[in-house]
This record gives C-alpha cells, structure tokens and sequence, in this order.
C-alpha cells in the first residue's frame, strides 16, 4: 500500500488535469442536443478505462443514454466490488451565474470549477485513479476484483438502469456495491451514508362550483374550494408538527440510543445549515434535532398549491376547483403505498361539506436503510478513515431519495456503501458547481484502502 | 296614464326594433379597438334623447369613454328624478359560444339575445320609451323633472363616474336617484334592490426559504410556507363556518325579525339557486338561511392561492412562498378599513414561527343598505306592482358589491332606487345574454308609474 500511496501523491497534479479534460465534454442528459456529446463522453470513459488495462471496457447501450461497463478480474478467489457512477451532468443555466465558463474547467483556491466536476465525473475519476495506483504505483494488480458501471442517465430519473441491472444481470454480479455519488458531512470528516428517505407524492384536488362564481353573488351560501383545501391541508399536521393521518407513524423505526447518539455527536450547526436555505428558523416535529427530523423522521409538505386568481390585482371568484401537491418523505419501514392509502382514507375523512375532493397518487419510492450490521460496514469506516489521516468515518444519511440506490441494492441484493467524496455546498446542481482538490485527492486513497481492506475480508 | 300606457302596448314592437338598432353597435368599453364605437353609441344615444326634445341632451367627454346626459324640465315644483344607466357592454369571448352573433340581435322564444341587451342598453332604452309614452302618447309632457346620466364605463370599473359627478353636480342635482341595472328577483316578481355588500380583498404573502429548496434535505426541518399558509387560512373560520377574526362581527347589523321575514317569504330554491354556480350543497355560516348568508351576512373567501410548483408531476421541493387572494363581503356597518386592520392583526397572530407573513390591502368598498324607511321605497314599490299586475314588490339584496352605487348615493345625497329589469340568469356577462321581452314591456310600464306616483309625491 506505501508503493500504491506514493504513486497517489506523485501524480496528484496529473490527475486532475486528466479530469479537466472529460469534463470539458458536456454530458448534458437532458438536453437532446447534447446527444452526440453524451456518446463521446461515454467513449472517453471507456478508452481510459481500455487504457488502464480493464479485462472488459465497454458502451453498454440502452433506450436512452449509453452506460459504460468495465471490470478487472485480477483476483480469483477474493471478493468482488461494483463501482456505481455516472458520467451525465446536470444543465448549467442560469449560465450568466457561472464565474467560469461550465465545460472550460478552471481551479481556484484549491477548487476545480466545472458542471459535473463532484456530480459526478470528479468521484468516477477517483475509482479509476485508484486502480491506476495499484496497476502501475503497486504490483501491478487489484487485491480484489473490480467492477465499473457509470450510467448516463442519473440527472434524468435513471429510467433504463433497471434495464440495464436487469440485462447485464451476470455482468454485474459482485459482492459488494459501491456507490460514489454522495457527500460527506463536512469538510475532512469521512462519512458513509446508510440511510434514504423515500417518498410518497400526491396531489389533492377540491372541486366546487362547476365554474368560477362571483363571490358576491355566492360568497357564503356555497362551500369554497380553496378554503377547503386550505382546511384540509391544515389538519394534517398538529400543533407540535406531527402528521395527524391515523396509522402514519405505525412503521416508523424508533431511533435507537445509540442512533441518536451518533447523531447527535456530529458536528452540525443549525445556524450553517439554515444559511443554506435562507430559512428562518429551524422548525418541525417537537422532540426530535434537526438532523433527526430530516434523515429518521417522516414528513408531509405542500409542494405546491393552485386555485383560482393568481395574476395582479383583484378578481372577486369562488375558485372552481384548488389543488396541492403533497410529498411525504418516508423513513423505514413505511411504503409508499400504505402511506397513499392512508393519506387518501384520512383526507376524505377531512373533506367539509359542499366540495368533491380527491387524491391522485402521483409516484413513489421506498426509503433505504443500509445493513449497517454487516462487517463490509466497519471495513469501509476503516479504509476511509485511513486515508483521512485517522478522522472517524460517521455514519450519516440523507434526507432525500436517490432512487438508484435502491434500483441497485434491489437489483443486487448486496451491501452497499454509500461512500461519496463531495460537500454538501459544493453547488451540486447550481452554477459554479466546484470539486475540493483535497478532497479528490484523499478520495483516491479512499477507495484505495477500501480495495485493500475487502481484499482481507472472506469472499462471502 | 291610460293614454301612457296605452302607447306603450300599442307601439311594443317598435320599442323592440329601436333597441336592436342600439345594440348593433359593439360598445365594448374594455377592448381599446372600440373606442370608436363608444363615441357612436354615445351619440346614437344622445340623438335619441335629443329626438325626443330633451330641453338638454349632450355626450359628456370625460378622461375615458363619454357619458351621455339629458334632461326634460317639464314640472317646475315638482321633483327631480336622475335615471342612471350605461351604454357600454361586457367582451364577448368565447365568441364561439354564442347561438347568434352578439351584435346581430335575434329574438328567440319571447327573448332577445345580443350583447348588451339587459346590461344596460334595454334597461335605459326602458327610460326613454316611457318617456317617449308620456310624451307623445300623454299630454306632451312629463309629470316630473327629469335627468339622465348614462355612463360608458360601467364594465370597467367606473373610474372617471366620480370625476363626472363632481364636474357637473349642478347638472345633475336631483332629489331622488334610480338606477336600472340590476335583476328582479324571479321573472315577474318586482324587486327593488335596497342592500349591497361591500368588500376588502387583501393578499396573504408566507415567506419561508430564500428559494425553493430540496423537500428532501431540509423538508421536516424548517417551516414550509404553503402549510403554514394554509394552517392560517383553515383557522379564519370555525367548524360552524363563522369568521373568527375578532371583531369581525362587532358592526354587523343584526337582521330585525321583519327583514328576516321578508326574505323568508321570497319564493327563493336552493336548488335553483345551487344550479346556477354548479356547486353541490348550500353551505355556509350556521344559524342563518341562504340569502340570509349571501346578502346579509359578511363573508371570507379565498379567490386565488399560489405556492411552488404547479406543472404537470412531481417536484420535490419546499416552496419559497406561498401567497392567497382573500375577499371579504362586508354588510352594514363594516368598513374595509377596520376590517383590514381586524384580519391583518389575526393572520399575523396565526403565523406560525419560522414564516414571514405579510397581509396587503388591495381595495376595498362600503357596503349599502338603502334608506327604506323613506317614503319614496313606497312609492316606487307602488309604481313597480301597478305595472305588474298588482304583484307586490319585494325588497332584495345583492351579495355582490357595485360600486357606482355608493358613487352615486354619496354624490347626490339622495334615496338611491334600484329599480332593475333584468333577470339573475340572463347571462349579462356571458355569451347568449339575453332579455325577457315581456320584462322588458313591463319595465316601460313601471317605468312611466314611477315617474307618475313621484308626481304626487311633495317635493322634498
């Protein structure tokens, strides 16, 4: 590991010069013009990956974008590790924000700034940076078996991955999932996400008078949608912010102590995370920290509401109809379903008189917990804190849903690590989307350890 | 008044034929295009009046449309009526709705149908055919003084009627007001309209985060603008439908048992009614009938809400803000600007911590309740039953505000009669307005009575 190690820190600067280069292509999967660059960009991965040596290098096509599949079979005998990434980025408008152009990469104050440099190119970059170390800094192989797959269609809801998952079945057998598409807690604190919300989403429609009606003329002798909705929507929570819908909390997962401690030993500032919203307070369900109420705690907000006048000025109607979008953000073990049927029971339970009201159920996705009991857990603690100059690895989670996630842990059925390199204000999918250098640098001797610390674990 | 009356049968379809001729020209006073056609109708108008040999007939240029004024100073020593109407006309989109074109008047079924026919062209041209019956069917001249001013803006708020009130109050110095631009109660039942609601519409704004921001990082940790808009709009009302503002129902005038049974004797149907609005139930304020509730009780409805996201889908995020258009109907004695003040302390007392909630006053109106006790509302009562077969003539409200009402009583001082012609479902401001053929016979008939009853009546 010295020999793999130096290697790291000597060809530090080349590195990132080599990720300057793919990010220059911009992998907008998005935009249907971008098309053509989406290809190149996939082929970009796939020489490199060629480059390197890879028993297997390919553009795996699908429905959609193409994915790129690769794998080093270096080690019989010992376990096998799926690489997830992927190589699309997000669009850049407002592009009149950026302070560097988007795909002309430019380092600053030890950040590279460039769409796409954490999200994801940057993390994809640093798995193949470590296998580098090992082929050409080490003995000249992996201590373990390799598998890469960096989809192309993350930014757009991975629509063909279950696709692929399903075609390459095979393939991707592995023992073990890595996914480096997360962020740590902070700045130089190695940190494992083992936790998803899901998300169950609706919309609740009121419907009155068949038309909008003159408030003058019908103000008071019918029933107004818009205050219904209001009405409704206002039951949901009680004054200490809980969900009111009978049976929500039934599967709710108790926090345990040692959860809640964890929790609440990590270095987590309220003020620093609200600055982040430009909210004004940190609020929510009584008896919980902040940090509980958005990773272990389910939730019910409005989206988003629509009734009636909304342009300038004065327009005197009972709206016809009012609607709202609702998402619950779900925590082990609820489901969307049982959420939905709940939540529809509950909301014509609460629906007054004179108004028609339904509940459309839009989409859903399960929450993730990770197996956090299983050893390969400790294992990756270790390789990443080693790497991080002996800092603790945290668990944490994350209070949104990464649908993937589950995509792959369903599809694989094995332990997935959660094991990302980016910050959370790294401007992920905003202009002047920026890469800690430190960071990338000590990723690769991340996932570095962690290749070596599978190697001394048992093939399961 | 046999006489009078008699030229009134005898020259009924002639009556019809003029106003067909009137109602050709599309007086459209909200599409600038029309501007042309206003003056016409304007004079068209004017020479009617002029035609008749108004000792004064001229069109009153104004900052907007032209109003156009008249007077007969036939009976020194007696009283002085001021008739009020409006020869402008609502658009008529959706054009594609209408059964015949809107200009282009068509009788159907004892109904004439055309843009403007009820509101207001046939309701002045009633006016000037009983004048016309008295004049050329009577002795020549009429039994009182009298005026009319006819605006050209009616449709569009009225905004320069004031300024015409105020430049000629010399001009129009009466000692009694009529206004005919309102419906009877049903068809055949002769109604004076001695109440109106007035109105204060306010916006509610709910400022949270400084963006949209991610439901899934921050939802159950600060406060979401829209549920805590609606928490604040579900608690202005009580389970039994009552405003909970304090002080909201201080200056209400509680309905005297007369009045109460007054409208209980109006032959009024829920499901009538309810079929107009298309609504499903009669609801509103517990303790108090349907016209009790929409012409004397005040009200609070929201005509408009906005927050977040309100495409097609799903987006998961907690919206910035969150804003609701609120108009209240006010009765005697509210004013809007108590009320304002009333409603703008109680939402901020109901805004939950971690918002910030603002209320804006948009406009506001008084609300009217005739002076009955006047003899006049006897009179007319009177005038209006004789030419409806001895029918007897019933006091109704309107839940709706008209603000060129209150322009008019407290510019003149003087009883203000809501003597009205139309009916409630003849589609003034839709496509296929139509009017009651016979209403409209009959409303000459009234018309020419109460000229004839204010003849004996004393000059105040």
């Amino acid at each position: 590991m010295q020999d793999v190690l130096g290697y790291i820190d000597a060809h530090r600067e080349r590195f990132v010069r080599e990720l300057v280069e793919w990010v220059k292509i911009p992998s907008i999967s998005a935009l249907p013009a971008h098309a053509p660059d989406m290809l190149r960009n996939a082929e970009h991965l796939c020489a490199a990956l060629a480059a390197l040596g890879a028993d297997r290098a390919e553009v795996l096509t699908t429905r959609g974008h193409p994915a790129v599949f690769a794998s080093f079979d270096h080690a019989p005998g010992k376990p096998t590790l799926l690489v997830y990434g992927h190589h699309d980025v997000q669009p850049i408008d407002p592009l009149g924000e950026w302070v560097s152009p988007p795909f002309e990469p430019a380092v600053r104050d030890g950040r590279l700034y460039g769409r796409g440099v954490v999200d994801d190119k940057g993390q994809v970059w640093i798995h193949l940076k470590a296998i580098e170390a090992f082929l050409r800094g080490g003995g000249g192989k992996l201590p373990i078996n390799l598998k890469l797959i960096v989809e192309g269609e993350e930014e757009v809801g991975s629509e063909h991955l279950g696709d692929v998952m399903r075609e390459h079945e095979e393939l991707l057998r592995a023992d073990y999932v890595c996914v480096s598409d997360t962020a740590m807690f902070g700045r130089g604190i190695p940190s494992l996400c083992v936790g998803l919300r899901g998300l169950a989403y609706f919309e609740v429609h009121v419907s009155g008078p068949s038309g909008d009606v003159h408030s003058g003329s019908f103000g008071g002798g019918i029933a107004n949608p818009a205050n219904a909705l209001a009405r409704i929507l206002a039951r949901l929570h009680d004054d200490d912010g809980h969900v009111t819908i009978p049976g929500f909390y039934d599967r709710v997962r108790v926090l345990t102590q040692p959860e809640k401690d964890e929790i609440a030993s990590l270095p987590h500032d309220d003020a620093a995370w609200l600055a982040m919203s430009g909210a004004r307070a940190a609020v929510g369900e009584a008896g919980f920290s902040t940090l509980e109420r958005i990773w272990c705690r389910p939730t019910l907000d409005v989206c988003g509401l629509t009734s009636g006048f909304q342009g300038e000025g004065a327009k005197t109607i009972i709206p016809a109809t009012a609607s709202a979008k609702v998402s619950c953000r779900l925590v082990p073990d609820q489901t969307p379903d049982e959420i939905g049927r709940l939540l529809a029971e509950h909301v014509m339970r609460l629906a007054p008189p004179g108004v028609k009201v339904e509940v459309v159920t839009l989409h859903g996705g399960m929450p993730y917990l990770a197996p956090t009991s299983h050893p390969v857990f400790e294992v990756a603690r270790r390789a990443f804190s080693k790497a991080f100059g002996g800092k603790p690895t945290v668990f944490i989670r994350e209070g949104g849903s990464i649908p993937f996630v589950r995509t792959i842990a369903d599809a694989t059925g094995k332990p997935c690590l959660l094991m990302g390199f980016g910050q959370p204000d790294e401007n992920a999918h905003a202009p002047n989307e920026w890469l800690d250098l430190e960071n990338f640098h000590l990723g690769i001797k991340s996932a570095a350890h962690l290749y070596d610390e599978l190697a001394k674990m048992v093939t399961p």
